[in-house]
């Protein structure tokens, strides 16, 4: 299972984002997804998900092709128990999990909801042993090795994980994990539960952790420090195979690794197999499910679905975009069903970003003309925001005074420069800034 | 100036999360910020900032502890330059610095605003040499030696970065930095201009370059993948210096580096370093400052300061976060003058949450009391989403029940299970899920 996917390993060029040369163990090209929008999600401060909305859920990501949906425990409440089961007897494509305590009671419970598999947790750091469970590293693999043991004989897939990893005991971690391999789990997961964790540490004890076990490996990242799109991708660049997320990174406090940014972080990454796995173009519509749920807006920066996220707005990059939008773009909006926009309607403007307005207005101006227009339209930019009706009027005036014919030569040069045709009166009196930003 | 800072490196006790002991380059405990709010920010789609503003902004910033803070190119328009002037005479402990093309045009005007500093950018990317600019590199190197030697003779420092390092040429790259180095620059910069890095590419440029120059090293990442946070940590690993950040982040397309998520991240490592310099508790304004400013809402998942970034909601987390809050936060919301918030109200709930409200409440019930008013709000908390006032009646109807004196046993016994103090027709009629969660 620790294995490269070779096929999926052997690009056919070489992509200079891609897997790093040196990572013979790499899991960038061949990676999987366990949605926990309804487990982790769940345990986000506004989320409150009846079974319908659920459902709905459930059906847009597995359409969206997540591999596996993590759903919350069936001990947390009764509801629980009857939506899990609800779940599973969708016939989804992907594999559903639940999410239980490392304790016999819960498994007993878990394994007769209809579940593919179950996640079992328990946490390691010295932290959780004093104020959580009170328990030793002894005590851990026993309960660990008995819940599992009934769970494989099930005929269910069975991950064991620490909780809070990354203040673990190194030695502690590696023995019970080499324990639960042996006695065959199908996953161990690695959890950053308080969101410490940077990428080269991960990437390290991810690393080290692949010398150990031979089973796959499940990552789980919070994003309290902002670095769980990072540490995920570090983490499949070190062998693990399977990464936690949420649609828009949902859960405790401020959340995991977002669906959507890992799809950015991955389509960089390993284009064919992201394109080719995942219907990218759903991303938007299961952020607005997910955020309509949870009465949240989209972030303003969100990657992809941000409402600026393909706002191109620098003169200087404006005229490479127009020549070739790899220039200043790592990711096409086509990918996404997303649009780029650039916007040319400020002081930053440039003479290129112009002229490609001036072609949009089907108005025909020399280079020079453009250049000149520009400068009023920047001048204009500096005492107030523009919006592109300002900018329209000005250009339009513009050309018009350009191509009217001049009968009295004499008269025309002296109308004095105040008078011309850069007042903007004709158009919108008060320009508004854009639209309050929270799409 | 490559040197790490000694005293500053040398902790007083091992920090977990602190620098890798292998990066002796590591500037983890010694790194500067470059504030780009007033540059890279205006360039975000909805930015304008007025004269007033940005003296507004570059006070706050400056009063927050940034090292420098950078403005838009005085040639990008006439109110550009007034308004980097007008912000050079502020007198702000922060050093001013103005950022422009490689060319001689730009330069002679930067170097009349009184700044005390100029940030020199060029392409150095096979696209933006082919789409942008259109030079080659002997170009790029002769423009940049002569503008950094006319910079240099005016007495103010100077830094020489490309564009789009992460698809430059490496040997390229190195060969102009080398160059810019030998003849005197100050800082020399690395830009991620398309959010394409990833973090351990990261950390091998800068480590690499590391060894190449003499100068410090200044680091400029974009966001369009989710990485430019950790992204800024492997460089300052590295042996980066400086890193460019805007408050939310706000800039081209999705942005680059936030100052509040940079300082979640950093404080982590070096929290020493980050308390003394930074005055933390001002971030909150100061994003409160520019989201009002640009017309957007913090988002809700926003490191810090977004709404949920310290609240506890699983009934797992929530006795040891009682107990001990280490054991589920790695950031304390006291050092940002922030609060901790335990939300018992739902049916993920536990019965420490709900004692701990108990006791808040001034009522007394004993152990397994508690567990069985819980078992009461999980079941109410199936059913629909509650509120603090919801539990709180719950609470006290039961604790009423439990206290009363039961005159009559056999009459008290016979009242039936659905009349019970459960129903929670003294709370509030329908429960409202928690205020659309955009502060």
């Amino acid at each position: 299972m620790s294995a490269p996917n070779a096929p999926a390993n052997a690009a056919p060029k070489k992509n200079p984002y891609g897997a790093h040369a040196a990572d013979f163990l790499s899991n960038v090209n061949s990676f999987q997804l366990i949605d926990s929008t309804l487990r982790e999600g769940e345990q986000f401060a506004n989320a409150f998900f009846d079974t319908e909305k659920k459902i709905e859920i459930a059906k847009a990501l597995d359409d969206f092709g997540v591999d596996y949906i993590e759903v919350t425990s069936p001990v947390a409440s009764e509801q629980s128990r009857k939506d899990c089961e609800a779940i599973c007897k969708l016939g989804l494509k992907a594999k559903i999990l639940t999410h239980i305590r490392c304790h016999m009671d819960d498994a007993r419970v878990a394994v007769e909801t209809g579940v593919d598999g179950v996640d079992v947790v328990i946490g390691t750091s010295k932290f959780l042993r004093q104020y959580s469970h009170g328990k030793d590293m002894n005590y851990i693999a026993k309960s660990a090795v008995e819940v599992i043991e009934f769970v494989k004989s099930k005929g269910i897939e069975i991950r064991f994980s620490s909780e809070d990893s990354f203040r673990s005991d190194l030695v502690d971690l590696l023995n019970i994990y080499k324990t639960v391999d042996k006695i065959g789990v199908n996953r161990v997961g690695i959890a950053d539960t308080v969101g410490c964790a940077n990428p080269r540490q991960v990437y390290e004890l991810i690393r080290t952790l692949r010398s150990v076990v031979s089973c796959d490996i499940e990552c789980h990242f919070h994003n309290d420090t902002g670095c769980a799109i990072a540490n995920a991708y570090c983490a499949l660049e070190g062998g693990a195979k399977l990464i936690d997320v949420c649609v828009l990174g949902i859960g405790e406090r401020n959340g995991i690794t977002p669906l959507g940014g890992l799809m950015a972080r991955m389509i960089v990454a390993a284009p064919e197999y992201v394109k080719s796995k995942y219907k990218l173009h759903k991303i938007r519509d299961i952020e607005n499910l997910v955020a309509e749920a949870v009465e949240v807006n989209i972030p303003f920066n969100n990657p992809i679905t941000g409402f600026c996220a393909f706002t191109h707005k620098a003169g200087i990059h404006a005229k490479a975009i127009l020549a070739n939008p790899s220039t200043y773009e790592i990711l096409s909006p086509q990918d996404f069903g997303m649009k780029r926009y650039i916007h040319f309607a400020n002081r930053l403007t440039g003479w290129n970003a112009i002229k490609s307005r001036v072609d949009q207005l089907g108005l025909s101006l020399t280079d020079d003309q453009v250049k000149e227009v520009t400068g009023k339209i920047k001048k204009m930019g500096d005492i107030r925001p523009l919006n592109i009706d300002d900018v329209d009027s000005i250009i339009k005036d513009f050309h018009q005074e350009a191509t009217t014919p001049k009968l009295e030569g004499k008269r025309a040069a002296a109308v004095p420069q105040s008078s011309s045709p850069l007042n903007t009166e004709n158009s919108e009196p008060a320009a508004k800034k854009a639209k309050k930003a929270s799409n």
